[in-house]
């Protein structure tokens, strides 16, 4: 655990906001790099010497994904695999998912597992201790995991239990930054208010273990997304090639740096296709979002 | 693909309701057996020779199910592996999962992989290509995935499309059946309509590729939600230790046999934890709620 004194057996873990906190200062940044590892838009170099199959589909997805980490981790305080492009090699898919999460943790970043996952009693138990509960004598494979709440409040609590135990943190999704989100989310009801809105009622009951996905391409639902939820921490993607603007994000910051993480995907990991230039590149727009962001922080 | 003529390269698959009208007029069922395992629960000689650690608990995994396959087989046309349980053993348990419904295929069962997933647009469809896209040359792990709406329409439309290519199913979770999935799914909207009742919808336009999950504890919703979906085959978990009652689903039935599959995990897999009975428990249980099933599936 970063921070713990070594051997400490008997430390508590520290929180994801004070982890988040933390770094943010060390590293001027809040900048989350989102890998979602499209293999369509993968450099030639990473496919070299690599199957056809399932397996090496999942090595040239690890190898692109540690590559970005590697390229961006003084820039960025979070990476978020996604998992879906994971599991589409199967097992080997997710074995590869987990190299990555650790490599991203060696390299002193916090883990975002973006599963949106969800369910009810024992189901939701084990997605939390598959995702934020301790492996063993290892640290957990992700700091924090997406979650849906279309199942409801009692869908959450098991995360929320798991949370307090290790000292991660769920992203509940609120409002997403895709345009057919609005088609539940934004639905009226009867006393004039919107159905995500009654979500970040419920997050903002399970604080300090819950967040909020807040799409950066709703700039209106981010401001008041914050007067709902005055404490927690936001994770902001659209920014970039969903067209999401930064500068719009203040209000997440409000409370602080660790107010947010500004993700960015496409924007980064695909900034160039040029052999021997695709992690320069990546590195490059990572260290222009960083500087974007931490603008948009010092001036909330 | 079962029913086609060996060797037919050019035969395009049968889509999920065919398969399921033809397996349920066969057995006389709709009974399906979800497979939670829950390790715990685990009569003590599945656990013989298995080391500690995820490779072990993968085993444990892989063997308890199989073998509950093996038990419900004659009595149930399809199996429901529940993934977050095998996602608590990493890769490994993935690997486990992949068997087990390989598995369940040779014994004739369709296999709905519940896993609740949904996300946007290339995210989507790596998700359905996990589940429902044929593996090269091997079939799709899954016959159907169930899928969580709460990021709209344009979030299913890719689940839909690769269900239209390969012939498959997804479950879209309409009204659940955990106390609080009222929480968002009941709330009254503007014009007096449910939550849910505008997902059913969303589910209603996008037949005849999207099923819905709806809660056999909530009898009410069945009758409504067929009103709302009158073509949709239900999945309708929740019958035994969850309390509801297989009498009251008659209305899902409305349209025939493949109006829906009647879901049961608990009461079947651990009916008895006796050394060498608990498979041959888990059959008569699954024997007894195929007969309940069935007479009402003829009353309907």
């Amino acid at each position: 655990m970063i921070g713990d004194p070594p051997g400490s057996l008997t430390s508590v873990a520290s929180s994801f906001r004070e982890r988040l906190e933390r770094l943010a200062a060390e590293r001027r940044s809040v900048l989350c790099v989102g890998l979602d590892p499209r293999p369509k838009l993968f450099p030639d170099e990473v496919f070299r010497g690599v199957r056809a199959g399932p397996a090496g589909l999942a090595r040239a997805l690890e190898r692109f994904c540690t590559g970005i980490v590697d390229a961006v981790a003084e820039h960025a305080v979070a990476v978020k695999p996604q998992l879906a492009f994971f599991e589409q090699a199967g097992h080997h898919g997710l074995a590869a998912a987990e190299r990555v999460c650790d490599h991203a943790r060696e390299r002193g970043l916090l883990v975002v597992a973006d599963g949106k996952r969800g369910d009810i009693g024992s189901t939701a138990e084990a997605y939390a201790a598959a995702y934020l509960a301790p492996r063993g004598g290892a640290p957990p494979l992700a700091d924090a995991l997406t979650v849906n709440p279309y199942l409801g409040g009692d869908s959450l609590q098991p995360f929320a239990d798991a949370c307090k135990a290790s000292g991660g943190l769920m992203f509940v999704l609120v409002r997403t930054s895709n345009p057919g989100g609005a088609d539940l989310q934004e639905l009226e009801l009867a006393d004039g208010s919107r159905v995500w809105e009654r979500v970040a009622d419920l997050v903002a009951g399970l604080a300090p273990v819950a967040g909020a996905v807040v799409g950066a391409t709703q700039p209106g639902a981010v401001a008041r997304a914050r007067e709902l939820m005055p404490e927690a921490t936001f994770l902001l993607p659209g920014i970039g090639a969903q067209g999401g603007e930064i500068a719009a994000l203040g209000p997440a910051f409000a409370p602080g740096p660790a107010g947010g993480l500004v993700s960015a995907s496409r924007s980064v990991l695909y900034a160039s296709r040029e052999p021997g230039r695709w992690q320069a590149a990546a590195a490059t727009e990572a260290a222009r979002l960083q500087a974007a962001a931490w603008a948009v922080v010092e001036g909330a």
